[in-house]
């Protein structure tokens, strides 16, 4: 079922969703307000855009062109509407393609952020074949892994340019990894935690291009205390 | 000038230092208390033990055998009378020697867990030529870098063996990099505090030897709130 929804803490977002598909998560949020955004940055890319929830929230931000891609016709369309219904046509570009077309065709060095929320397991280990289409694609690494990812962005993003992604902290290693052998320097690190004592369920990361080493973990976040959104989560939104 | 202190959390230990040499200092309380020790665990080398901060604190924990293996001459001769006063040198042996000798003498496959509080620094970056040549040693990376000690882990650790540092956050890509380049895989992470709302400076690692990617990221720890310690790291030396 196709529904309209509004986002936390942006109450005049508005986000098309539909229950057969991946909905956005809070994951998309706090990546959005993770990310380092400057006035000079002026173009950005979004990679599995999905609903465009990244680039809405972003736009809410910045003046930049920002370019969603996504694979799934079904979630561009979607994006699209979410779009028009924002009135955000000028400012925001979906596209409907796979993203590894999209870097063979793109110049390097075009952008100055990329940013994803990117299918978060592995395709061999918790593939579930009752899961949909839509759904596996989204969240399984079946037709892009964070390493595609990393890859891609080593192409396209500027000298100094950001990418910042969310992922699950049991992949950090890697992350961190991938990440340096393909020049991005891993900057700034925030973990999120679903209450305390709990170990963190949520890694983001940002790293520079050919950027210097040195690496600064900020503050973490707490999403819940006593069953309800904390007032930090609730303040980053703002 | 040579004095007898208390360790906090642990008020029956004591610990002799000098105010010429480097002082122990949270970091090794707090590290004591982040590395896992099961009673499997019979073997623990301690790289760069100082005045044996390290190994005393572990000796409430543990029955294993302890190592402490210490370059500098005074910082060894202080470590040995703080075992002897606290009546550990059937539990504690403390090596006056360098950790790359120690190295090249030692059977592979020794210890079941590594443990050390580095120096911290880069030599080149942060030299300071007024410095002692004990603090110089004890803080720099002049005779000794995480990446030697990672080397040395890789060999003295038995097979699912640990190696649990401290360092700073500012190296943990390179310290990730390099815990898996020597097949030792990074399995749990906590980040340490200030306070609230301040970036994290103190990461606590513990890598296990030909462990299984998959990282978990503990609750984080906060030292001060308001000007006092908190609560909860008081608990957690318990």
């Amino acid at each position: 079922m196709e529904t309209i929804n509004f986002v936390l803490g942006y109450e005049n977002l508005k986000i098309y969703q539909n229950d057969e598909m991946f909905k956005f998560s809070l994951d998309s949020i706090i990546l959005s307000n993770f990310v380092s955004i400057t006035e000079s940055k002026k173009k950005i890319l979004d990679i599995g855009t999905g609903n465009a929830i990244i680039p809405i929230i972003l736009s809410t931000k910045t003046d930049a062109k920002i370019t969603g891609v996504e694979l799934q016709n079904e979630s561009a369309k979607l994006a699209q509407k979410s779009v028009k219904i924002n009135k955000l046509e000028n400012q925001i570009e979906i596209m409907n393609k796979d993203i590894k077309d999209y870097y063979n065709e793109c110049n390097s060095d075009t952008y100055d952020i990329i940013i994803s929320n990117p299918p978060y397991f592995r395709y061999s280990e918790n593939s579930n074949v009752n899961e949909s289409k839509f759904k596996l694609i989204a969240r399984h690494e079946y037709k892009l892994n964070v390493e595609d990812i990393i890859k891609i962005s080593r192409k396209l993003l500027k000298n100094k340019g950001t990418l910042s992604i969310v992922h699950r902290p049991e992949r950090l290693a890697e992350i961190v990894t991938l990440m340096k052998e393909n020049n991005l320097e891993p900057k700034r690190i925030c973990f999120v935690y679903p209450k305390k004592g709990s170990d963190a369920n949520m890694l983001l990361i940002e790293g520079t291009k050919n950027g210097k080493p040195g690496l600064k973990v900020n503050d973490p976040i707490y999403i819940y205390e006593n069953g309800e959104y904390t007032s930090e989560l609730l303040n980053y939104f703002k």
